[in-house]
């Protein structure tokens, strides 16, 4: 099956922006009955993860812990002032797969899939594929 | 092929409980030669990782680092105490992919696959899903 | 499609080794037009990443960064001196998956394929397998 490319803005330097609908439709539009959905960030300062989907200070507290850990502004060699971000991009990941059972991403209740931004704003990609099987 | 569901009960807060031989087990039972295991948890204060089978001294180090630099008791907002479950199980990672061949895991001698809980002690399942390829 | 074991040394107790083109000649090699590849590492003081290809100080910021906040010198019980290894294999992960599409790894333009070791110089292995679809 073909690669799809979701485009998102992201706002702030530190986001994280629930796409779960959005995975959520590309398996509808697929007609993935039963397999698994890959889900890639093409980007070495962003991540996705999947996190908590109803208390939004989840969310901050997770980019306000991350930045306290790995602070922008620290003794770094790489002269763009991002080297937090990269950091951040290597330990969350830049990639995901997702189990699909009867049409439906087999997430828990409690789940959302999250694009991860950590040097925005910008303008950014996700691909997304499916595996039947 | 179908997804099973592994039920797991946690005994302490932060634990890692090694689940390969059930890994194993679901590969028999599949009758899976050649291909993928696709390890998913669906719960956002607990993960899944692969490390030291051998000396349980590494599963008490890994949960007391994490434990030190990412503590219960911190800023957060969140208000049920377990943010920090939130960050590890998002840092650590829902989801594990390992290559079988001949019918076994492709693992590391040393390598053991680990359920790991962040704020238990619970009721936990994992999902389990074969590529054949 | 057969597992592929791509053999690395390491020179350095942590290293960010470029496997990129290796990954690229097993697609090649393969004949994989449009699918995913799988790339694991089968030890538990090392791991798999995805990062900047232009500017070397990306690694040094990450190696050196992890190695402040997870020192090898620290309050650890596992006897061998590397439990800080131990934790950045499951911080960073042993596993990551690519797409694949037109024969080519969907990367995007800034990033490279590292092989993460933590606990070298060693000899070590990656694993790579082709999931065509």
């Amino acid at each position: 099956m073909k690669v799809e490319t979701l485009q998102i803005n992201s706002h702030r330097r530190e986001e994280l922006i629930n796409i779960t609908a959005a995975i959520e439709k590309f398996v509808r539009n697929a007609g993935l009955r039963e397999g698994v959905v890959i889900i890639f960030v093409p980007h070495t300062t962003a991540a996705v993860t999947i996190n908590e989907n109803a208390d939004p200070d989840v969310k901050h507290d997770i980019i306000h812990k991350l930045n306290s850990e790995f602070p922008q502004d620290d003794s770094y060699l790489h002269g763009e002032g991002n080297s937090d971000a990269h950091i951040k991009s290597s330990l969350i990941g830049a990639s995901l797969q997702i189990i699909v059972t009867e049409g439906k991403l087999l997430l828990g209740t409690w789940q959302g899939i999250y694009f991860c931004e950590f040097d925005g704003p910008r303008s950014r990609n996700v691909y997304i594929k499916a595996i039947a099987c």
